[in-house]
């Protein structure tokens, strides 16, 4: 098991099959630094173009269709000293005839103190001169090349991952993603030092981190979505629009989970989902909404176990 | 402050400006015993019809209309040992082409062991043999007259509460509803003994529970959709097809409240919201999908105060 | 077969089972005059309160739950020489991020000249001083009282028709509804001269009108949502949030439709619908939209026929 | 101008930046005989990978970032004596608790009498015996190179085209796509003898026909989504989830034809709109569905032109 210092110097907007960055083998680990949202490095240097530019793709050696990424999110370390956020509700988030009552969707800075772990506005604002928000690191964007030939812009998200903007997506994740070409072709970037839920104003505090992080492969996977688990839980995730959509994806994934690998029958995978699920919200700002669906680990059959 | 002992003798399948039930006064105390959702009460004989048959309503002795009905549930026991679920996801839950995975929708029995704090399956399905939940107590539907003259079926909900079907209505919440008749004309019944997100069999395990709650008025508040606090957060609720569109109603309401009450502009609302929101999704089956938006107590302005 | 004169002096907000404002027999004809949405009459002066007040209950004698009332619109004569518009888009009907570049939502006069048969701006506005429009007259709200107590607003629409401000609904439609208490109770109101699909400056041309219609009883009919025909096709409606549900309670209303009275298997329905039919818009701007679906008759089964 | 004979010798099922296959020049005819939507030719070969493999792409010489590309469709004929369709509703059309109502998803033949001009069941069903349906040939999937080095899926659809299924892209047509890439890079495929509305059973007749059309350039044209204009409307396209969405982006684009090209102040855009727009379903089956937008063209100010 090697660890790789992958140091990028060409970006990507989409996800899809493109000529590999970087080599791994199944297991290893890859240290990068990202740029953020816009395309700005750690120093503050326009880099690429937003939105999303990705670091990637990494090739990861005996991937195949039908085979599973399992991505271990091992550390994010904020490698700048300020992240910028939008100051304003998205338009899609208030009812419509509310969107005239919001502010201009200007650009904000953020202080990110990597010694306190907490992030905060440069410039108070008046209600808010006491608001430290702790650093909680996430992943906006990461992926695996979609299948069909398909180049999928990194303001969205599909079956493959991409712009999922789930702020579970942090240190300590494990995360599944269903393989579509060999060498998977695993992309990555846009870290938030923190984000609310649904990303409502657009953005995180988007910031340029390095991310240290596991790559796995599990062979003959039959898995549509991708998949997680934390400490406490599993959970599926989908992406469409509207956010019902997206529901339904994660659910009927988290079904077809329970009732494939955990072995229980349809009734006893409602039983389960119907008294013991939760659903967190990933993003309702981007072109495809995410909707994640949890199941405790307590609850699920003693016999089987998460892969 | 007076504490009633209501016996209901008729329930209602509709919120609406009914006569009164009962009279009590600002700040009362009502106890209450509630049939389950299909109108079965805690002997197991049929009382009423469904769906979701309510007690009430009551008048709350001078709210008026343009004030706010604060419920406080101070407890809700379960006063029967058994209680029922759907035992099948519901088909809007799932992909639609996915829909015929799904087994049949058959009534399950459930015991709910008041002493030891547990609901657990009556008949144990293979891989659940272990399965022992807690009992989460919660209201299924509740709420207050609506607007104009209207009933609105105890089916779906609206900005006057009713069937949310939130798992966060239990013992030591704070809910208010905008009053729209004179006495507000409260209702509640359907508790459940536990209820996983969004209500996603089509019930939780629906039971009939003893309820005490205070009631009390707040004269002259501007709110629109039901609003309530936890001991950790404030939040406000919105009901509506398709959940975006409850979602823009519950954060429009978030971002009323912040920028009325808290004082907040509407930049320094839109970052406290965009880095800090929670979102917890009521139902996602009954006609109209509930969606919640917590913010944390902790951040808000400490120069005002939650009402 | 009577024609009765009916002139209303009380006007509803909601669909109801209120107290009947007048009995009429299977086939009787009703004339009546209607307020505009506003509540202000032919003369211009305001006689109830918006949105949509309703002349009626009219209780039809023999009509009960599990029958369908038919109505035939005869005629609709416009008694006011104005009407009036909200002069821009509504809120919802564009991206959510160019909300900001509607106009207000102002109240706009039109003449309405019976004799030349047309609709023009009051004012003239720049590039449509030529705007001459066809009086196209329309019932944006009608229906029959809904099934289980409930009272429905007249801003919106369900099962039992209401506020569908669909174009369709002029002179010569017959429609069918399904029947949810005795005497059917129908009510009617909100007359438009003109209005394009969808309603999506929210009003139509706003005025008052004469009305002429024909009130029918169909015993032991099935049906679930509105239907109705025209000289060349069969429709069914359906009310909800989003459009997308709308479309399902249509298409799902005239697969019933076609695989029941028209004795088609679902195979054939499917063809048939698949390759044949037409969807309308009504409206989408009120909290349910309403999607109309549309089978030309000629392709019918012959041996079948429209009940 | 030159009328090129295109001989599709590879297929694609995306839209993206690819290799031309054919160059030509502004205002060229272009003449090309397509697959079926399953890949499969005019002698019943499969000759591609469905869904929807493309002819193309062309490229337009002159044609920029920023231009419009005019497509003129002159001339389909079918050069097959059958088509297929699903022969059964889809399950997202219907109401989900109703999806099991549905019969299977088989193929079903469909004899294509080109003399006659009619399309019919290839073995007759139980009351259709005399369905004859009219062929109205119609491309189902159509566009340009996306924008960004996407590369979008021919399932779907989106600003730059693709499978938008709608049956008004007939003989007559006139389609403008905004261009993102140079030359444009038009593709075409997915031929239709015949399909109602929305394609609810997931496809039109699908066939293999000939297709002869004009392919120009307009420069510096604003346009964000595709627009076109029979002999009697201009109509814009919208393509999303759910239909709501479409229907936005169909509205807006239409808003800022007729006060940018038109001349209209908002409020006269807002007017027009308001009372003569016809919405018309192109598809509710892909993963985006379609939604179209028409604005009589007796109404438009005269001063102006369509481009």
């Amino acid at each position: 098991m090697t660890t790789h210092r992958f140091e990028a110097t060409a970006w990507h907007n989409v996800l899809a099959k493109l000529p590999a960055a970087l080599h791994v083998t199944n297991g290893d680990t890859v240290i990068t630094e990202t740029l953020d949202a816009a395309g700005v490095d750690k120093h503050g240097i326009a880099r690429a173009q937003g939105s999303n530019p990705m670091n990637g793709p990494i090739h990861v050696d005996g991937a195949e269709p039908g085979d599973v990424l399992q991505v271990d999110i091992i550390r994010m370390t904020p490698i700048r000293g300020h992240g910028w956020t939008r100051g304003a509700l998205a338009a899609n988030v208030v009812d419509p005839e509310r969107v005239r009552d919001l502010p201009p969707r200007a650009k904000v800075d953020w202080i990110i103190d990597a010694e306190a772990g907490t992030v905060r506005l440069k410039e108070p604002v008046e209600g808010l001169e006491q608001l430290i928000l702790p650093i909680e690191p996430m992943l906006g964007c990461f992926g695996v090349a979609p299948a069909h030939g398909q180049a999928i812009s990194t303001a969205t998200s599909a079956e493959n991952g991409g712009n999922m903007d789930y702020r579970g997506f942090g240190p300590g994740a494990r995360i599944w993603f269903p393989v579509f070409e060999p060498g998977a072709l695993f992309y990555l970037g846009d870290c938030h030092a923190i984000q609310g839920d649904g990303e409502i104003v657009g953005t995180g505090v988007e910031t340029a981190m390095e991310v240290e992080m596991r790559l796995s492969v599990l062979k003959d996977r039959k898995q549509a979505w991708p998949r997680g688990e934390t400490a406490e839980t599993i959970y599926t995730v989908g992406n469409a629009r509207p956010l019902d959509q997206a529901l339904q994806h994660a659910t009927t994934e988290m079904f077809d989970w329970l009732t494939g690998e955990y072995g229980l029958s349809p009734v006893a995978a409602s039983h389960l989902m119907g008294q013991a699920v939760r659903y967190e919200v990933g993003n309702v700002f981007d072109p495809a909404f995410t909707m994640v669906c949890h199941i405790p680990k307590k609850y699920l059959p003693k016999s089987q176990k998460p892969r």
